[in-house]
């Protein structure tokens, strides 16, 4: 198993990227390709005793920012991390794509290089956050802001995929977000991409409403990428917000402090089931490979996990059950 | 100064209106009119001591329930505590309207009956959400799924008129959000509004992020009323989720109990900023008419404050200055 890490994506950099490389190696024993600046790398491979004879590098000067639009520096930066490392899939020296960089730009690397399964229109990024009752996909999160009635089925045929192999999710119930639960409620987009699922053999539970998501009744939400971009950064904003909120109200008294200290265990452990770097980053589905896109912010242990979840996409075959699920469905 | 009160809205039921409406009575001296089922009505009233004179009741048999379709259910429902209520308003028999009843209705029935100031063409609901810098208003959260650019200029003109003259925020800073802040980001829908708001005269600080929101540095949220329905139904659920969390890890420690337990100041100080029925509910912008929407699960307090800013919006006269801001901007 070989797979490619974008190592000029993260926010801190390269030296997040190393240590992931090399804890994965050392964890689940594949060979990693490192793309990026060829000096940084072997710099930062060095400290940590060298590459081990499984880390390679592929030298990629550019780095494409994380606000730069992403069609015009894919096409412009061509010895960027993102488009290299891409060619060497392509090119079926990888299995597997992993990069915290510019979102945008990978999914359009991807699919301009990559191109799209048979029978799929539109890429989507599904995302596993975790809920009350373990952990829900939101697919999409931002891939594609103006989607067609036809591409939230074949999200949800994407995804049903991915919850059976790869979050082993037996039989995923599906949810369209809407305002109301009522079949007649959404807009016309709406309403035609839930006419369109009811038709088809998906475990199509209807419309759920925004409340609903965090509760986990639900295995797949469906929604366009302009909606899933802001629950994600809604959500990651109210969070942050209660912890400030708590942590000032606290500190204005003495006892709380005290309690705060005392309780700190259980926020210590609430803090872990909400950590993304747990669940490995959010698959780029339907492109004609095997593409894992991580958080900006991704730690060490991030990129490690993200590596474990881009090598089994493949062990699983997943893009073969997504066009079986397009055919059976 | 006479307000109408639907008395059948509440999740609860007519308690908490009557309780509201007595409450507003005695603090701001207003006349309160209660439209619902008068045997009931009447008999919550003499639980409490009878009407004091101040306290009207019109009979309206009907209530509107939660999950009914909004148009259908206003047309054949004439007798329904909205429709006889908004019809009262209609007559010039009060100055605003208070409802905790089916947002979808409410907004139908005054769409109908009082139609729209002139130069607006929809109607949107504001509602004033608590960030780390104080109040941020969004608007819509849900009067219109389905806008148009236009409708979101004429949204900030409105929201712009409501933080000047009821929240007392002097040069309201209106952020439109989107997926990213460069300009080029977005839906053609997004691209479009971010134009034309641009042109006017209105404080535009351009595109806001999902994650901007709660940071409070933005006066007032622009977006389609899917989006903003979404918005505030994951928030509640994300809150909702959170404290459920910790109060589960803290159940499985003693020392962690203790903890909480004297923390207990500083959640309850939290909870009382972040309590929407302290903010009075949401403000119907855009029609001929006033009309505060309250929470489904509103308290007596929070009927009491919505009555409260429902006069305000007739002494502070909002609507002369939506229309002098839609000449002005």
């Amino acid at each position: 198993m070989k797979i490619v890490v974008d190592a000029m994506g993260s926010d801190v950099g390269t030296s997040v990227e190393v240590e992931g490389a090399i804890q994965a190696v050392k964890e689940y024993g594949h060979d990693v390709i490192l793309v990026g600046d060829e000096a940084i790398i072997k710099s930062e491979l060095d400290k940590r005793g060298g590459s081990q004879g499984k880390i390679t590098v592929v030298h990629a000067p550019d780095r494409i920012e994380m606000n730069e639009p992403a069609a015009l520096s894919v096409r412009r930066k061509r010895k960027s991390s993102i488009v290299v490392g891409m060619e060497i899939l392509k090119k079926e020296e990888a299995d597997s794509f992993v990069s915290a960089g510019n979102t945008g730009a990978v999914v359009c690397a991807a699919t301009l290089s990559l191109r799209m399964l048979p029978g799929v229109e539109r890429a989507g990024i599904a995302i596993a956050i975790p809920t009350m009752k373990g952990r829900t996909v939101i697919i999409d999160v931002g891939a594609n802001i103006d989607p067609k009635p036809i591409h939230l089925f074949q999200y949800a045929v994407m995804a049903d995929a991915y919850c059976r192999y790869i979050l082993r999710i037996p039989n995923p119930r599906i949810g369209l977000l809407n305002v109301g639960e009522e079949e007649s409620k959404g807009t016309e987009f709406i309403k035609e991409a839930h006419a369109l699922i009811s038709k088809s053999k998906l475990n199509f539970i209807g419309n759920i409403e925004g409340r609903d998501i965090y509760v986990g009744d639900t295995d797949i939400v469906l929604c366009d990428g302009f909606v899933g971009n802001v629950i994600l950064k809604v959500s990651e904003s109210v969070v942050d917000t209660l912890v400030k909120m708590v942590k000032k109200e606290i500190k204005s008294s003495f006892i709380a402090t005290v309690g705060a200290l005392l309780a700190n265990s259980a926020f210590q452990s609430l803090k872990k089931k909400m950590d993304y770097a747990e669940y490995g980053g959010a698959p780029l589905l339907g492109i004609d490979g095997r593409c894992i896109i991580s958080h900006g912010s991704s730690t060490p242990k991030a990129i490690k996990n993200a590596i474990r979840v881009a090598a089994e996409f493949k062990t699983q075959d997943v893009n073969k059950h997504i066009l079986e699920g397009l055919e059976t469905y």
